[in-house]
């Protein structure tokens, strides 16, 4: 079974994007354990402070190495990780290859950013792995920590109940998905394409290789490199 | 002030991303208006369901255009909208500049896709723009649309107390950040760069934006370019 552990200022921002849907589901039939730790818990100082200001003077508080350091540590001694993930906009950007890669993991650590930073010495010398989910800024590292444990733990076997799903979806197999229809065939004259409804199995498999390749060609260029 | 209506199938799922930190505060100064709405209540069929099988026959289930055609009609009937996004794997890449210019929105409607994808023709009749916040498959749009509305959401003037601070963020000059570091300056052998120490004011910035270029470089060499 895997093992994700979320360290955080922020618990409660975690709370219904690790009880939703597939990620629940995957907890619920023991695929994965997510454990979200409190960094404030960790805290040596009054009113369990984890931040600072930053030396040389600017805007904003930095997160201090010493609650991390203490989590990090105490979680290691009970087990050993692949990775100690930091989410920050300058990380590797995630992407499905990373995902599949990640979920071949056994534990786990995702150190979630906030404030104006964290305190270098904690990504020099603690993280192993820095990602982004992409280039733009957020509030800070929970929502990408949610991001990462959703891309990776779907891609778990038996996480998704149908086991066609994942295998079919957009860049799995390096091309996106021709465009899908369900009921009303006429929806106030919007209509779905003919092939669909024509049940030729032979004939609707090509109309969506060729969409498929359209929309990659189109959209994701690179894709097809 | 802004308002900005998510459409989900999976509501509680946005319950703690949307009421945490400065997505909450700025909710609480009037900045934006965020309200999540239930396709379901807009379903007209037994059980409220939204969606149903593929036509042209596959694995997942899709979302049928009619509770979304109906959920945005009202919407639109008290309100003008700037766009009506929909969270897509194959959508434009969420970025900085997207972000900012999505910040200078009045009304912003976003459609969480879900299931093995949402109804054709609701992308190409109902929705005016498809954004993707990386390359890489979610169980839903739900995250999406939280990470589009805290990136956007943070940038409304006053959202972060610190001016300075969304000002100094990565990819906001076209530069990555100088590290940061706090106290202690010496942790377990682990010291704070000296001239951070020095007190002077033209070397501390200096050495900033030199550690800036040199990381930028290394890391996101295509935002020099």
């Amino acid at each position: 079974m895997m093992r994700i552990d979320i360290l955080t200022v922020m618990p409660e921002a975690l709370e219904s994007p690790l009880h939703c849907s597939i990620v629940q589901r995957a907890q619920d039939k023991g695929l994965v354990e997510i454990h979200v730790h409190n960094l404030r818990d960790y805290s040596l100082r009054l009113h369990r402070k984890v931040d600072d200001y930053p030396f040389g003077g600017e805007a904003g508080m930095v997160m201090q190495i010493e609650p991390v350091d203490r989590c990090i540590a105490a979680l290691k001694a009970e087990r050993d990780y692949d990775e100690v993930i930091f989410t920050s906009p300058d990380g590797d950007l995630l992407d499905q290859p990373m995902a599949n890669q990640l979920s071949l993991a056994q534990n786990l650590i995702i150190l979630c950013g906030h404030y104006k930073g964290v305190d270098y010495r904690i990504r020099e010398h603690l993280v192993t792995r820095e990602i982004s989910i992409g280039n733009y800024v957020l509030t800070g590292g929970e929502l990408p920590a949610a991001i990462i444990a959703d891309a990776v733990v779907r891609l778990l076997p038996g996480a998704i109940g149908d086991e066609q799903s994942a295998l079919n979806d957009s860049f799995q197999d390096g091309l996106l998905e021709a465009p899908v229809y369900t009921r009303p065939a006429d929806y106030h004259g919007w209509k779905v394409p003919e092939v669909l409804l024509s049940g030729h199995a032979a004939r609707i498999a090509d109309w969506k290789l060729e969409q498929a390749l359209e929309r990659t060609r189109r959209l994701r260029p690179e894709l097809l490199k």
